[in-house]
């Protein structure tokens, strides 16, 4: 059970409405008015609780589980402990996170603007939006319904916000327009200028940074990552993309819909990654290049040019991954032979 | 034209004053005294706007451009189009950042000390100097004449910063001097306890941190980035370093001038970069180093020991950027030899 | 001399004192009784003050130095100059850091509450707590006795904090438990959703993160660290742990005792650190991992499988040290010899 200083479940709610909710097929024969009470992984879920079986990994767990139900493939149904329900899925990972949304939906906002925010006169709040202690909303900023915004969180003048969104702790906004359903993690700082500036001989001059930046919606932006604007053009992060912790993304970068960039990735100026790229943990990016739609990018890998729509690349520099493992098996089996005949 | 509720140009500027600010020629037989109203890039730029081209990448949008003014090399003025005013100078990046900063010059200080700033009796703040709600301005701080300090940060007890300063939101300083015309953006911690410990059998014991950071004259801090503070000497930011975000500087790490530290470095204890190092993203120094004044490292590269001035290196461990692209062009050569050999 | 707008150093204090809180010997004939008022490196330190030898690299400065009194290994007691007092320790760095965390004590508690707050009224502050201004504490959280949370830091609904933690400036805590003496620097984010989402046609779905982040006693994370909380399970960060800045800890994480890890490092989901695993800088781990006791990580290493414990891995991907350094030298050698070849 999570811990309820923390978290308390919806609910109950029946095999019924959970096999609806999940997308899912409530085996033949089960009381599809037995209620449940709670989610729990395998290990931990006792008779009134669901659960899920993906990675067949787990299959030992699944036999030995208490759980009253559990959402699984069609072809591990046969395996399933005596009196545990079945809801059957194709995708029981993804049935299952709609069944904990029901259980455990994000928090609504409380509609309370706290005394000690401070909010500019000509700020607009849509109905509903909870605003938090020490949250400053500046100049002709708009916050759209339903939002919440953190604790200390600074939205600058002119910001624009959409509906339902929720803006983390101590989070920084500027020269920014935010969509709906955006979830914005603490420490993120997003619209601060671009790193862009001339050289010469009495030092560096700024170039300003004229651009804004544009999340679209159902975006998620995780903690302590960087968003600067554009110079001129816009940066953009397209909807539904899913960006983790201190993840940096440099001025007129453009992410199509649906990337997913794990932590700590960083994204130089002008790069475009196209539709659902996958990009792995530390990975970084040259600027002015374009990765193609539905390409996987592998952790630590250093893309320095062009990636075609759909690859898999590894390494530094970025190669095809085949070509990355072959070369990592060839370098391993010349250092060990150069072992041999020295001897050590 | 730039989204008018983030930026407002100033202006107009004949283009006799725009070619003065920018260090540029106007084209002989030009109306000098025609208006300028704003800055544009060719693609967008119309009859009132000024655009430049520096990098002959962009030379057929050059030739469309709608653009009323230019700043070009001497070397494509005859590729101009037609009714397009020419300001020719050997560095049209540099004179069109001139110019478009006239246009769009950093915002000025308000002069606002916010009333739910949190300013410290005996913290001095100079002349001029705006401080924004939720800020702290600890014990004894003094804060220059003209500064900018951003909501919400946080000024430690003691901390100097000199005149005109742009400290933003949510930024922490503590035990250190920052020097005139600095941007610290959003976020940027500054100041804290360097990774100084001993060990020991009952655990580690920390080395009480000693040291402040030094940031001198015209320095550029990213968003989000860490600056630890000295051991005992200080940890030192040169004169006009431009730092990107996410860089962490560990303490004792001493920056000359004009070096440049792009996103995500990682600079080890006590390592020295001279005068105008250029460093690439994501790149990593160990501690104790130096690194020779103009050298240049690549992204991602693994600096292991000291650097001659004026190399260009790369790859991990660091290497002169010459071996390393011939290790990657060789490594290349042998994957491909084996995957024929293998018939694959 | 420390800046005294910075640090006051306690004391004065007796060799024998010094001697006895730094667990070294005085060396016969010392007068016991005779004052020292500072510490200092060895190029500074005056003839009142304390410093210290440890690497014989630095014996040039430790014959010439004025410090009046040093600590010494016992190999190094006959290169003295004349008139310096040795306290002799097989380890003279952590007898010295415990004789300098004497003359500077971690800042106490200063006991006040600031008016500008936000304390909820159903938070519970222990005894001696300060809290800073503009700093959060939500509803049912507790702070223990001693603790100082510095300004603007947000302490979310229902967290524990154990006595004598330090909580730096501008952090944010969610759904966690935090152990006795932890100190927390400026702007680190414990306790955020982790990266957890079902993949799908109609876009990515959020699992809930219903764990937490569990840090136990004697830990120090960085500044701009990122601790996400646990999936279901904790993630957890074992006593004594040391990390570093910028480091980023996935869902799910367990660091076992002591484990120290420098900055930029990433953990991925799962992975498991068993106890004292050092980690160097900008070093990366997929998840689902395990890394065996007291195992030594190169800076940048790439962990893609299991560690044996007391295992020193390098490189991407990771292997022995060993085997690393003789594939950088053969690949060195390779590209020299192709090179002369070549003729160039």
């Amino acid at each position: 059970m999570a811990d309820p200083r923390f978290y308390s479940p919806s609910g109950p709610f029946s095999l019924r409405v959970l096999a609806e909710l999940s997308g899912s097929t409530l085996a033949a024969g089960a009381d599809s008015e037995a209620m449940i009470r709670d989610v729990a992984p395998l290990e931990r879920a006792g008779p009134e609780e669901l659960s899920f079986l993906d990675n067949p990994r787990y299959l030992s767990s699944f036999r030995d589980s208490r759980a009253g139900a559990c959402i699984v493939r069609p072809r591990h149904t046969d395996r399933s402990p005596r009196g545990m329900v079945l809801l059957v899925s194709e995708d029981p990972y993804r049935a299952y996170a709609l069944a904990a949304r029901a259980f455990y939906p994000v928090p609504p906002s409380s509609g309370w603007i706290s005394p000690s925010a401070h909010v500019a006169p000509t700020a607009e709040i849509g109905e509903g939006s909870e605003i938090s202690p020490g949250a400053v909303v500046g100049d002709h900023a708009r916050v759209g319904a339903d939002c919440r915004v953190g604790a200390n969180a600074v939205i600058g003048p002119g910001v624009e916000i959409g509906d339902a969104t929720v803006i983390g702790t101590g989070v920084s906004l500027s020269h920014c327009v935010v969509g709906a359903r955006v979830t914005v993690h603490p420490g993120a700082r997003i619209g601060q200028d671009g790193f862009g500036f001339a050289t010469g001989p009495a030092g560096y001059i700024k170039m300003p940074q004229l651009g804004r930046v544009v999340v679209h919606d159902d975006v998620e932006i995780g903690a302590n990552t960087t968003i600067d604007r554009g110079s001129g053009p816009d940066t953009e992060i397209g909807a539904g993309c899913w960006i983790d912790n201190l993840v940096q993304i440099a001025h007129n970068v453009v992410l199509e819909e649906g990337c997913v960039i794990a932590a700590q990735v960083g994204i130089s100026g002008s790069a475009k990654l196209e539709r659902r790229v996958m990009v792995g943990g530390q990975a970084g990016f040259a600027g002015h290049l374009t990765v193609g739609a539905g390409a996987r990018v592998a952790g630590k890998c250093g893309v320095t040019r062009d990636v075609p729509a759909g690859a898999t690349i590894a390494g530094m520099p970025a190669q095809p991954i085949r070509d990355w493992h072959r070369q990592t098996v060839l370098l391993g089996r010349m250092v060990r032979e150069k072992g041999k005949r020295s001897g050590d």
